[in-house]
């Protein structure tokens, strides 16, 4: 796909004030501040502030190359224009956790949105030790509205294929396919990680039966065209507090395999079931059952409720597409954290811990859960998995 | 999709021969007669001769509405265009089984290809007792080829998604999931069948494991994008002659699963080995060997030598997927069996069989491997199939 992107033009504190004004998103004659605060790869992010009311809208512009990477890495901007698309649809389906797009701008590659400054980080929230009574459940009903109301059971088929076209995201796909699916399994393709981690590593590249699975995994994610999904669904892209939950960041939407979405949000509350201890640990194998339970239970409400398959009453196929979306889910989840581990991009809750032996020690147990995740898959479920991890002791360290 | 038809004129034997001496196709002082040789459902086909050289193209012409349904269900002409480019596509990885393209139309929804007419379709031979030696080879190896190099094992998963996209099929599409995947399943939907087959046709309806069964393949037809399907490889859709295969109608095409085109050829066979007795069912029984033969040993030269995948040495991933085919083409072979025989669009295979009790006898028989083949694909392989439709007898008779 060639690109034109000669009228991009990148925007600065002050032409983001202008924008903002000219919109009419703010008072023309408002005291406003503004702030680059984007921390993120792909993009930068301009926090508008009325310093009179405190009220605030949020600019978002895509750049033509990975921050992260450098230049070397040209991403389409069209990802501005599938984010924008992405918020607009899955506001749609559950408008409760996702903010409101005010405008967008495919040449500029801008997303102007709904201010969420006074929620946190999930990511950084559990790693300070943040309580978040309602996230999972939230996010199991998110994840099951957006994989039902885009699946071919509440789509006409016919409809679906007509949005799963306009999803079409190869650029944003390729860094999934490559960072989480291929990299990270081979020892002769790019990596990062302790010395230490070295065997653990060697472990997994030699292990016949894990690269089979991830081969399938990898697989199923290049062709499985089931929902639309979020695609990059991590305790990052999501904004809470103990009363509310926003999923942000859809830039990597796609029509893909349900498990994905709940791999990828599964694999990112282990990181803190590994790292903590005693009652923190706890908290969040509540975590993991609220938001397994919330899932299959909304999922299956919807399901009762408002498919119109002449299917949707045959014994067993709710329970087969359940027991398929688990299964790939965990799946995903190993890849997920044995990726963040030995890959190229980690997560501040395992390299938060300053402490060396420690740090090892939860990394090689990430490594090890990952690996049993996906070559269990089959079998395992949340209890099971939970008992796992239980039975992994790790040296007493605290992150918080 | 809205569309608009407004620059569409419907080509009479007479414009058809304007538009080929135009194109410079044919010679524009030769003597040449113009026939409309169409008996398929959805267009209208132009033979033009040059009575003098006997040589020949054809024009092909989709109009906006299912012919064989009337009007009442109207058709994108897009269709039109999504055959050439298919054929243009499949030619380019096995131009000994694709005809060529010299020129297509959009907006006319024209495309004008090789002329075949030294050939036979394939059904109507088999019907008439011909024998097509090399068939089932040339069959297997144009499978092989067009799902190898279409699919992300080949192709770039970036390059494989533009081209998934560009075959975005909705409508054809749901052809295939109403009258192959849906209608034949529920006793309250269309069909049309002998009231002596009610009691076969009960039993398929009441069947909760076939219908499970039926709900899986038709979410693998409707999620998986493993390849650039034909998407209608029946034995209609097939010119050949004792030495030369070609694979024609390729309207259908879209990123589907890999089994559902050898699924629609291997039934398409077995309609044949359920009406032939003695060496003619044993011939048949020769091409499903030849079919499966030809195609796992080309798309395992394929994969061997043109993949390059980090994944294709990977022990059991190759075995993983031609058993996953096989056993999805098992599936949708088993749904193909019955559409033809209780669902809207019958086939000569079964019907040309005049004496009503062989034709019932063989319908049901046609009815009970279908079941067989969708309950029992995951353990069943050729020689299995082939053991059971020799245990099922049926009275003799001949349709040659």
């Amino acid at each position: 796909m060639t690109q034109n992107h000669s009228n991009f033009k990148r925007l600065t504190n002050e032409t983001a004030i202008t924008l903002a004004k000219k919109l009419g998103l703010v008072n023309a004659d408002a005291s406003l501040k503004c702030n680059e605060i984007g921390d993120g790869n792909l993009n930068y992010v301009f926090h508008i502030t009325d310093t009179v009311t405190n009220k605030g809208i949020i600019i978002k512009q895509a750049v033509p190359y990975a921050k992260v990477l450098g230049e070397s890495w040209p991403l389409t901007l069209k990802r501005a224009a599938i984010e924008a698309n992405a918020l607009i649809h899955f506001r749609s389906y559950c408008p409760e956790f996702v903010p409101q797009v005010y405008y967008s701008d495919e040449q500029l590659a801008i997303t102007v949105m709904e201010d969420l400054s006074h929620l946190k980080i999930v990511r950084t929230g559990l790693i300070d030790g943040d309580s978040y009574p309602l996230l999972s459940q939230h996010i199991g009903e998110y994840v099951a509205k957006t994989a039902f109301y885009t699946s071919d059971y509440h789509l006409e088929p016919s409809a679906k294929k007509e949005v799963a076209r306009h999803f079409t995201n190869p650029e944003l796909c390729k860094i999934t396919e490559v960072f989480i699916f291929t990299d990270p399994f081979f020892e002769e393709l790019p990596g990062d990680f302790e010395v230490e981690l070295t065997d653990a590593a060697k472990n997994i590249w030699n292990d016949q039966e894990v690269i089979l699975e991830v081969a399938k995994l990898k697989q199923s994610f290049e062709t499985e065209q089931e929902a639309l999904l979020h695609g990059d669904l991590h305790t990052g892209s999501i904004f809470a507090s103990e009363t509310e939950t926003k999923v942000i960041d859809p830039e990597f939407a796609f029509y893909g395999p349900v498990g994905f979405d709940l791999g990828q949000y599964t694999a990112n509350l282990l990181f803190q079931a590994i790292t903590r201890n005693g009652a923190g640990k706890e908290e969040i194998f509540s975590h993991l059952h609220e938001f397994w339970n919330a899932f299959e239970e909304t999922y299956t409400e919807l399901w009762e409720a408002q498919n119109k398959s002449p299917f949707r009453h045959v014994k067993g196929y709710l329970p087969y597409l359940l027991t398929k979306f688990k299964k790939d889910a965990f799946g995903f989840a190993g890849c997920e954290l044995i990726r963040r581990t030995i890959g190229l991009s980690h997560v501040a809750d395992l390299n938060v811990i300053e402490d060396k032996v420690s740090r090892i020690a939860a990394k090689t147990s990430t490594l090890e859960i990952g690996t049993f995740l996906i070559k269990k898959r089959e079998e395992l479920d949340v209890p099971a998995l939970i008992e796992a991890l239980k039975q992994r002791t790790l040296p007493s360290y605290s992150t918080i």
